[in-house]
């Protein structure tokens, strides 16, 4: 009972979400060092023991309970069918943290554009499950092989069509290979095991971790603006900073101007900065920030 | 049917066995590039075409007829058990090209000390048919996860025990595994579809192709011995030779001496020089041989 | 006309400056991204359409209007004589995007020690048209052969001088050269078609795009420098900073201190921070910035 | 004697700390450039001349006074026994600058358990010197052999016990070594030749780069904390402020809340963050900073 | 007079031609040592001195008598069209030494199809000399513009066409270009000074050289093929060996049997083996050649 | 004593010498596998077992009797000082297995052209004996300092001369400095201990070794030249070969020829093929040897 209480076991995910998970933490304010041939990431808060397990087995592991929380991609949690809580959606402007499409695909030149067209062939995939609920609801039937990979080559040859992830769509491209369905948009996700979740110990435990990287995904598409507003100009600037939080503003040692600070998202700074400028701001800096709670 | 003939669909590995596979076909004299992106290698012969697939998946198209022929693993055949014609063991001396053990594998300091012991225990492994089948021979009864890598970390916490590839047995000990069983050793095969054999062409196409590589095979542990031995010592020296194949003895201008060469492994060379010497030969040639048919 | 106003071209330079661009756009607030194999990057701005050229040709396009705009250094402008409108030197401390001198050299023991020394001799350069130039203003005439690269290791065999790039001296150190004349100073600058800046929407685009890469260059070489100050040493305090810009001065809780903010150049830090913390200012905080635009 | 004045020869070491060196000159506002094969890096200050040397040789080279002060691990200090001034401990949360243990280890089978069951035997180690001492402080006698690398590997054949160091311990394991004795911890240290300490000129130079280099090393584990405050819950949210430093309570336009910033340790963010947010703070921002001098 | 013969001035090409050069004078027995950084490489034969030029430079360099002879592509020895004497076609099986083809090149939904096509359009190209003489041949008028590099991505935007090489055609599919005229088939080739081969000591020391070039390259697409033959059998097997050179048929200690060697093109092996195996040949034997000189 | 015979502990050197020495055991026959992480080298045959240690200990755990044999550099070997055999110098023209020399270096604008020169001046090298025994010959006092490495930029501020390792003489010219003494040329040698050899299974097991790595390097510096020559010329071709061995004359089937077969210094044949061609030799095949044992 207490022993439980001494160890909250999280799951890193191995592969291509590992380097920007390291990342992420690295921002949340955790130290996790991966070394080459460790698969147990040592981590500097003594109440936490990580585990690298690739995302296709994480789901599952989280749900046997062998692993209290865990992050994985929300297409493998679908796949395996596993029972898990998923605590957050940790989407973020970072390598492999932005959406994963996973697309139903034919050759170009084939008669294929729709799922119905593939009653009766052969469909290579990565993801058996995913695929074959797929043509469940639409009511399709076709053979689904499991694909060990480079599944995007098999066109026409090894399979009629196939579902893959396809990041930026250049492989489809090079391989000739057309869209016919978008089965899944999938992002990171935080997950935790119902169970775990019932120990007051370590839902407080996930629930302040979960709140640092909240923090470190907010502040990652955001910056702060500061800058100097004549105290006459103040309403039309105040009106043209977004809503989504109020700018402080503070007062100033000369009193015909006030200092006018906020967080905006990074995307808008371009448009945003011009027109501070016209409404009579100076001196606007931009700084990077590491966290925010709002 | 004429087009039947017109070529042969040869399926080449990918992965670990690819860089050989193509020294393999280099040394029997096919010129087989390899481009980093595309999966139809090329070859200098006009009547073959290639296609790179991954050994788990070989087996499964030569059945099906996609391919007429291929090289893969013995261990990957079995784990589809896919009904091929097996015409060649390619067992050499090259890097991926010798024998793998596929062995069970549990913590040294567990209890598990034979398949006995693992009843109602979960065992991870790529290999889920081998390893069924090998528990169903055995009369053990237990839970058999897929594995999507790494499976030698996982011990005690993620399995109880493991069917795995152990190379050199540097892993098992750097996890400290102990090896219960050995499931299979498994060496490069070449396989063949049973309706493309009944095709004249082709299965002429496939049996010259084999006499090249098994000739190339052959010659990778065998080198070429020629020496100076005098007239009267002939009869010791040949006694020392391996029976293998009869010693070319040819005369020489200076009749006291004949030329002797012949075709020995390489591994007997160690041996071999030190007591020709003693026996009497002189000018001991070791040359390489690229090839060589008996 | 309308069509006119919905894209942008603009050439992005390929090879050295390509990565320090990359980098100054990401600053500026847009996200380019360079595939390995395309030369359209992908820019987040619907409105722009970029191309990779090569800086030796990025003017000659921008003058035949099949670009807008473009980033090229002062070097290729000159040597290519193209007719563009220079709107921006962006000379950075940024890797690539510092000064390049163009210069004159020869072996260190030969006799040439001046332009005119080279009356009649051969020239080996990259820069046909600036050495051509070079040598009419000196009245000088010589050979000018066209290099197609290694020009620094040509003296005395391939040619009797040359004119190259000299970015630390050291290359022209190790082949024993000795500096004649420095030929050019070289910075990147942002570069369009007279044309393009008659048509007011692109007028306005490229403006606002300027006024964001030079907020982010200003922010390069400056930070925010933060301190408390006890109210009675403030003007001790303000006399040392720099005229630039002037302090934000903002009250405190505590009414004998106040909190200076003021944006600096960094190298002036070095000398500035041990000064402020003798006129009595604590807590002396350096923050790094984006961007500033005053 | 006005010579003497003109320069300041700084010791900077080859090797593992190099980097790292490099990157805490760039935060404290110095540019330095190693150059490939130079071992006279560029520093962008006028009066100073560096040189590039391994941290073994560095003290003696100061004591000697070819060096005027330098950077190197107490470690070495301590080996060459050289008389030199330490004038700051430079550790910090950077790779090779945190603390270096050097251990006495033997087999772990082996029946060594403390330095006294050493006596007579062999002990390999690239510290001689600290050996040497360590071992007559236990009063032990043994044969102390230099070894040239891979010092970990040679119990039990080519030695019976090392002293070597042990960065994360991983190598003792690898090696089944167990340790007997910490022999030292050593971390990066700053060092002076005491008779440059008594040239006024040197030693103003040397106290300004120090508190550049304190001041970013300072900065290096903490991080800006800024947040709104209800004015009522002022109190309750100081209070949970680390003593360090007093906070800036800054007015704003808004009378019932006020800004309140800090400087906090980064370590303290993760247990600070959710106390204050429950405490009453809200759109807490971090932020990074360059350096800061209390 | 007697200085000239001292010394033989060899161009080595620089590039992509580099290490295949450095390979074919090993196999002809000569030792070139290319450090990285200098450009006179090393030759263990003290009447030659070697420089290292870029192939587009070569002939130039030989026609001005600098060189005294060199390897270059056929390519740029039209493209300078520098008067030089063609000794040998170094046409060879290995990389870079195979046939490259300089091909015009449109966009695939151009309406360019001939050369005629281009009349009045922009050509983008590396070799001005060799398009602007094409063009000519063909009556057409055009503008030929110099390209830095990056040509097959020109069209249609940078070039309406190009001239430009296609190794294996995969970079012209990439960028959908089509081939509208092969222009040029280059091989590497060894050529001299016109008054270098007047000196009788260079002359006779070129021509020893080039006969082991020779020898070098004619052996890379032969071996040895050596086999048992029963003396009753040996017209049959003589037979079926090319008429290239008369086999070497020796006699053996059995007088039933003899011994048949030969070259053949390394090509020809995949055929004869088993029809030489068919006719009654055993012991078949291939070995790799060095040198063959006929 | 009984167990003494069954197993010789061989040395193999680590570092510079290991990739050849590994490449020299396969060329001998034997194969030695070096994993990266291991210090016991994998070697076939069950007798021996291998070592991986610098060449600067090699001889000194010879002398000890932890090794029975070894390869190591006698510039390491006079050292160390230790009391070893030499058994074989294995000079051969691989990579590392050249000549090394050392020289006593000093600046070239210095006053120091000869070690009489450097009396009482400071002397930098990793070499300390060797340095220390080269002064006392020459009956020089100097201060001997040992450099922990890049001593050759040492001169002239930290080290008046070095005594350092010049491999081709091109490090030296890039810090200026010139030779005053070689001081010791080295090679490879092949060490025993003495008490080893008087083993005389240990004796017979490293000298049929020796005869196979000394096989190995004789045939790295021939090849086997084989030729046709008419049964006229055949005394002037005989003549024309190097008195080495005799060469081997075979009747052919054709009684007006024979063939000639010999073994040549590969660096013979850049004159050799010229003079026999000339002499009436035809078809001259040049084939590379593994092996050779005279």
């Amino acid at each position: 009972m207490t022993e439980a209480k001494d160890c909250l076991r999280l799951g890193i995910p191995k592969g291509s979400l590992q380097e920007t998970t390291k990342k992420l933490f690295a921002l949340a304010g955790y130290n996790l060092r991966i070394s080459g041939r460790s698969y147990y990431p040592n981590i500097d808060d003594g109440d936490i023991q990580c585990i690298l397990i690739r995302p296709q087995e994480m789901a599952r592991y989280v749900e046997q309970g062998i692993l209290d929380c865990a992050i994985t991609g929300l297409d493998w949690i679908l796949e395996t069918g596993a029972d898990v809580m998923e605590l957050a959606n940790l989407h973020a402007p970072w390598p492999n943290y932005g959406v994963v499409r996973w697309v139903m695909a034919a050759k170009e030149d084939s008669d294929f554009n729709d799922v119905k067209d593939l009653k009766g062939k052969r469909i290579a995939t990565e993801a058996v499950g995913m695929t074959t609920r797929f043509l469940k609801e639409h009511g399709v039937q076709a053979e689904v092989e499991f694909s060990w990979g480079a599944t995007e080559v098999k066109p026409p040859i090894l399979a009629d069509a196939i579902v893959d992830v396809s990041e930026t769509g250049s492989s489809l491209r090079a391989n000739n290979l057309k869209v016919l369905h978008v089965v899944l948009e999938s992002t990171p996700r935080f997950v935790a095991n119902q169970e775990a979740l019932e120990d007051d110990w370590k839902q407080s435990k996930i629930e302040r971790m979960l709140m640092l990287l909240n923090g470190a995904i907010a502040a990652a598409t955001r910056v702060t603006l500061s800058m100097n507003v004549p105290r006459k100009n103040l309403d039309d600037v105040v009106k043209l900073l977004p809503a989504l939080s109020t700018p402080t503003v503070s007062t100033l040692a000369d009193e015909n101007w006030v200092d006018v600070t906020t967080v905006v998202e990074e995307k808008q700074v371009r448009e945003l900065i011009p027109a501070l400028y016209l409404a009579g701001a100076r001196g606007i800096i931009e700084l990077p920030i590491n966290k925010i709670i709002e």
